[in-house]
């Protein structure tokens, strides 16, 4: 017999087939029933003739249909099953918690949270991993096309990456240990054996504030290339990248898209770009928000700069650079040209910033003035230090948010609707 | 100018070219010189005419070199590259701490651990991770082709998944979580959703000993899917990947394989299989070696039904299936037509174990009375039991140690040798 999914369906017109989902809607008609049957992806429409075939059958339960497909050219995949039996493989026991099968789960985000494994049962809910899913694939196919290596590097650190703040104590056994907030040092002690590297996983930070900008454990999509002319090399890459992922998405996720009625931006070659103090200047003079040469741009000010990027651009995405010395990491390339300033960048995408990324200090005496400048010892950083004296030379990297990327796809209010178990500061569960 | 690799040097003979890269070794012969540049994935032979060019330049330094490619039959690639300059990008400011040019790296693990950014520059030690990540990509690409879905779980969690042992502990904002040992709750929870998944991601277990086939993070691969007949579904599913698998190594990783000197296997349709009793009986008969019934095999159990697997059944591969219910989880499937056994397996390969799996219990009760039986609370598995009221269909799944795998495909003696940077008892750095 051949076993069909809702993406195979309406290639088997004429056939008898097997079909395995869940029982998403059941509408007895009298002397005929509709049943609709959700399988990993999609949903199939089927008629049973003998509507006694449907009696008992519990929403979400478990089940196999067989039947004949039939040409249905109101049905969006083209065809419907004709179902001659049914075998239920695992009854539901009691009622979900809320309705999966109505247009949109109209449940407050919590009891989205709390009942994951049945919210995501919902099309529309389950859209979303899907379209991260291939944002993430698309990440790593792109930047292997481009020469770069996968590299997985370890989570558990013995201090944190930036100096100290935001980490999540770790008993060791008999030791302290900490999560990692970012695999900055390792991605950067590769570039030397590697020439490019990227990585996909979690990285954590322990943030105490409750907002619908941050998760506490989130998915970093990292990458840090080296022998670059300036940070404009590791800001072409990402263009690239997402160019890539605009036309792969419309490609390979266009019911998810149309599902949730997301507006994929149309692939750029090119996205604009202004200093950060340019953007301060666009700030003042259009929107009448006065920020100080050395403040970083707070939530409201990506919004209206994302605004008039929109508007004035051509671009929902926004590339905003040389962010000054005093707000970046000490691993930041200072700017020769612009005392102050570093070659760095953040870009910023429907009033968020996404990624944020630039050119690293690659001389050894340089990195260490530069510790020594944040207050910070040397010594602490001793293993990510010993690559510098080996030639490291000029590179760059970043990285992208991934849960942050996918909801501003996405128009999602929520990052925590773009991860499928999010931590915070209120929830370890499920 | 045309940019080239190691990997694209041959295509480009007759050319003026850049290639960027490390000095690897240099050899002055008097009235010209030989200069060998290693650059992300190989090392490229160089001529220099002119010896002066090479004055000064030591090993490591960050080099962009620019030369006419020439044929050259006794070199790896077919070509040689005849140097007109060199740049150098970011000069060494000492030797490395061992020689990273000689045939094979002579230092201890210790060593190579210690300094990791640097041996990993080694073109053997770098190469053991190139077709890791390959193997990782495999096992992706493999299963997205049959209809499985990525996701990413979270690696905090409020307890264990199996009752508690070996756990991590982490401070998590003024309460206690622990870092997790294994996805299996979340992946059997995405069954109802997506129908198949599979995640890539570390896991961890606070094993508190020393030994060369563990490591306290490691690297899992998993997967699992519904709709399934019986574990045999699983285990098929194995095999399609792990003959994919060395295939593609063949292909994609030829040169990091003649490298190592790597014996891959042929690909094989089918792997034999023999129950953990015939197991038994093959040891005591064929080796002397006494196992009770209710033993699981040991290390040096694992390494003698590997020999007898390879002398015998043809293969260096070998499930043992059909644990008994003691010495496997409370979410294993009882065999109703074995009292006392499960529908579960291991995947021994070249003397050690590197998959698990099996069918999971999808039933309510027979799931709460396993976890009761275990003298475990299902109150404390709330959210994992949630999804099996609403249809679980028969799953299963399975989950491959990526460094052990690749350990033992390389044939190397510490499965530390397979991890960027691994976590013990005694490491936690670099």
């Amino acid at each position: 017999m051949i076993q069909v999914t809702a993406q195979t369906l309406g290639g088997h017109i004429g056939q008898e087939v097997t079909l395995d989902g869940w029982v998403h809607r059941v509408r007895a008609m009298g002397n005929f029933a509709f049943l609709l049957v959700r399988d990993g992806r999609g949903v199939v429409q089927t008629v049973l003739e003998d509507p006694r075939l449907v009696e008992g059958l519990n929403l979400e339960s478990a089940v196999r249909v067989t039947g004949r497909v039939v040409g249905e050219p109101r049905s969006s995949s083209g065809a419907e099953l004709r179902v001659t039996s049914i075998e239920a493989l695992s009854p539901a026991l009691e009622p979900p918690p809320f309705d999966l099968n109505k247009k949109a789960l109209e449940v407050k985000l919590d009891a989205i949270l709390d009942h994951r494994s049945l919210s995501l049962r919902h099309p529309k809910e389950r859209a979303v991993f899907r379209i991260e899913g291939e944002l993430v694939e698309c990440f790593r196919s792109y930047l292997r096309g481009q020469g770069f290596t996968e590299i997985f590097t370890s989570k558990i650190v013995a201090a944190g990456t930036e100096g100290g703040a935001n980490l999540f104590p770790i008993e060791y056994m008999g030791t302290r240990a900490y999560l990692a907030q970012s695999p900055q040092f390792y991605k950067q002690m590769m570039i030397g054996v590697f020439g490019r590297v990227f990585e996909v996983g979690h990285v954590y930070r322990a943030e105490p504030h409750y907002t619908s900008r941050h998760i506490n454990e989130y998915l970093s999509l990292d990458l840090e290339m080296g022998f670059i002319e300036s940070e404009e090399d590791v800001m072409r890459m990402e263009m690239g990248f997402l160019a890539t992922l605009m036309g792969r998405l419309e490609e390979t996720c266009a019911e998810e898209i149309a599902l949730l009625g997301a507006r994929i931006p149309a692939p750029q070659a090119e996205l604009p770009q202004i200093t950060l103090a340019e953007a301060k200047e666009v700030l003042r003079q259009r929107f009448g928000k006065e920020l100080s040469e050395e403040d970083d741009l707070d939530p409201e000010s990506e919004r209206l700069l994302c605004q008039h990027s929109a508007e004035k651009l051509g671009s929902e995405f926004l590339f905003v650079t040389r962010y000054p010395i005093s707000v970046r990491p000490m691993y930041a390339m200072p700017d020769r040209e612009r005392p102050g300033a570093t070659k760095s960048f953040d870009l910023l995408f429907r009033g968020m910033e996404v990624t944020t990324g630039g050119q690293r200090i690659h001389e050894h005496a340089m990195l260490v003035a530069s510790i020594k400048n944040r207050g910070l010892d040397p010594e602490d950083f001793a293993f990510y230090l010993e690559p510098f004296k080996h030639g490291m030379p000029p590179h760059g990297g970043l990285a992208i948010g991934a849960e942050r990327l996918t909801s501003k796809l996405l128009d999602l209010e929520n990052i925590r609707q773009a991860a499928l178990f999010p931590r915070d500061i209120k929830r370890l569960t499920p």
